[in-house]
């Protein structure tokens, strides 16, 4: 008998492994973060004896969420403007109240009321963008979360940087700082090519280089974009980033709605990767990114729920949904955008868009146990033919009642075991406050 | 002071009145069924008494949803089979499963079913078609759910008629059994134009008639069905209508996918109605309905979940987020269908397509006390700027706590008082067993 931690018991699996293996009765143990064993309960019971055991009897086990694309700070801006025209909504809303209020106190607690959000619907990594980014990790590490935080960078001054040298020396004083951490990793996040000079993107990389660390970006989000960067580079976006070497696998594309075959064998030949945020990309009329194509074509593309504000949340549930039936409808065709597809761009696929596939994204012995239990004893996920479609079409982010990262046990029975929510949502609505007041001209 | 039954106190509340009128610490008294009084807390208070006070602390009351559309029974067949081509789908699973499997027992528990799910998600109101509706009835009456029910009328043999005549007979059956009860409410429903003879479509009108119901049908789901109708009518589908006099109040038509501008002037003249089925049409890739010019043309649309095999749910709260974004998306346009438009037609817009607008939609005295309570103290929902938006785009079913039709409670705290769920789950999943083995070959 081999002595675990824990042992999580009789239920339902999906392993998200290459196999797409799935498991009646399972068994999972889990010792020093890792996962050791994956098999069957009585297999498993026969193995290994365990401090706690969770049982997992009429519940779903699989593997933790990867949200590719967020901002998580910006859960202080939830709801405070939607339905609007684009240069509207930026110019009166977000950006007049990003430039007033946002500070060290936003970032850590808005990312602090974030990692609750997503913890309570599944997801165990993210990759953030965002500004204090130190703060963002340390609200991360005290949710326990797994992350990819990078400071985003442009040409003009940010609420944290008076200049991009500054802003340049941030990012490389996060990658020093958190570069041994279990949880907290760094990406390199120049914001888009069209607020981002050669200069700024070529020194952002030099960063990427030295700590080996993904270099993330917004990629032609809609047409006016990609018109504007045709028109400014005299070649496509894409083309422009082949000539800048930033074409490689490190590099981590947000949203890619406006992409061409060209841009996609450019991108499948370098093995660059894709973070796709339907329901952002449909809420800001951003357009439809061709997904199915890009999937044909051998590209890594993962699912992310963008910002708060542009969402207006982290559920990742709620993203598979969208994606999948999204391609349905624009294509006329409902063969595109399986669930099973679209639960392995919310988990593994995810993984490997983030570089994270060797630690995370599937349950299998030797990786991180980040594991969600999923409640199946429920009227709206009652009859059970297929656990992918139900995670697809018929779940919701609040059916996650328990919540492993790296090993520990952050929520048990819906109850956070790392966040007093509470107090989260009391100090985020008094910046909510100050945030409102701000906008009043 | 008045003694009333129920007061429900100190809770945000959105009315969806004619003036969308939003109060802070509202209070609602509720006497004999119906909507006594609505205003501040403290003026309610020193009103009226009541033998039970709901505690809407951080709360949000609103009016029940209202579902426009849907088969509840299919929740049978829930996931059974997705991501198919259409005619795979219906012609290898659906159908078959059908065929093999719906009797009065599958219509009864199914519903049951279905109204579980729909009370935890807010629903009260719902207007179905299927098989069996006597049973459908019944479940609707034992959950305590207010409805209109229709039993499918098409010119081949149903699980429930030999020949057209017993359906119209069934029908008839309906009509005069439940014609005075105070949930149940009959519509007559022929299938599509597709499935059913002008004869039949007059005989089902006839009955409408006679019992000044309302009709209603499938109507220009997709383009094929768009295409197959003109060429068999030399005209329009909504030509053909009006020439059989269809084209009335009464008449409420299903998805409208393809949905010309002369078809739009024809059913806003004549006051015609429309339920706007997303999720379905986007899984099903039917296409997307011009719903914003609908609107536009003055025509009273209101949203429905279609059934379970083909959305997988029936959350209105999801049908509303989908309906946001899709017209976004789909013109491009971030300012159509904004959040105050699409509760609205989650709530009152659907009750007029239904003809109950004098009953239910809103809260407003007099009418019947058809009211949701949906807790606002979590993560996802802080901070909170605007009610409607984060209805729409940040809420989901499983906030709703407490449920009230016809001035009963029917779920409270997230308890079904009317339905024994574990017993129904348990029935369904007898039931699926015998599905699931009817479509081995």
């Amino acid at each position: 008998m081999q002595e675990v931690d824990i042992i999580i018991t009789g239920g339902k699996a999906l392993l998200l492994d290459s196999k797409n293996t799935r498991l009646d009765n399972a068994a999972i143990a889990i010792k020093a973060g890792d996962i050791t064993a994956v098999g069957q309960t009585e297999q498993i019971a026969k193995q290994y004896r365990a401090k706690k055991t969770i049982n997992a009897k009429d519940s779903l086990i699989m593997p933790g969420f990867v949200n590719c694309h967020t901002h998580a700070a910006m859960t202080c801006f939830r709801g405070i403007a939607d339905d609007l025209e684009l240069m509207d909504w930026l110019n009166n809303y977000i950006f007049p109240a990003e430039a007033k209020n946002v500070n060290k106190e936003l970032a850590y607690w808005g990312t602090l009321l974030a990692t609750a959000e997503m913890i309570k619907s599944g997801t165990t990594t993210f990759c953030d963008m965002y500004i204090f980014e130190d703060e963002t990790a340390r609200a991360a590490k005290a949710a326990g979360m797994r992350c990819l935080i990078g400071e985003v960078l442009f040409d003009f001054p940010s609420p944290n940087f008076k200049n991009i040298e500054e802003g340049l020396l941030y990012t490389r004083m996060l990658a020093e700082k958190w570069q041994n951490d279990s949880l907290i990793n760094i990406i390199v996040e120049p914001h888009a090519l069209y607020t981002c000079s050669p200069s700024l993107l070529i020194k952002a990389k030099k960063i990427a280089d030295d700590f080996n660390a993904p270099l993330g970006i917004h990629l032609l989000e809609n047409k006016t974009e990609q018109e504007q960067l045709h028109e400014k580079f005299g070649k496509s976006a894409v083309s422009f980033l082949k000539d800048i070497g930033y074409l490689n696998e490190r590099l981590i594309a947000f949203h890619c709605v406006c992409f061409s075959d060209e841009d996609m064998k450019l991108f499948a030949d370098h093995g660059c990767k894709i973070s796709h945020n339907p329901a952002s990309n449909m809420k800001l009329a951003s357009g439809v990114a061709p997904v199915p194509d890009m999937l044909k074509a051998g590209i890594t593309v993962g699912l992310g729920t963008d910002g708060c504000a542009s969402n207006n949340n982290l559920d990742m549930i709620k993203e598979m949904s969208t994606a999948a039936k999204l391609h349905k409808v624009a294509r006329l065709d409902p063969t595109v955008m399986d669930a099973q597809t679209v639960v392995r761009m919310a988990t593994i696929e995810g993984a490997k868009v983030l570089g994270m596939e060797k630690i995370t994204g599937s349950l299998e012995v030797g990786k991180k146990a980040d594991i969600i239990i999923l409640g199946l004893n429920k009227p709206h996920l009652t009859p059970l033919y297929s656990e992918y479609s139900h995670l697809v079409y018929a779940a919701s982010g609040a059916d996650i009642d328990t919540v492993l990262i790296n090993g520990k046990v952050v929520m048990e029975n819906r109850k956070l075991l790392t966040i007093d929510e509470t107090d989260v949502m009391q100090k985020v609505r008094e910046i909510a406050v100050n945030v409102k007041n701000s906008l009043k001209k």
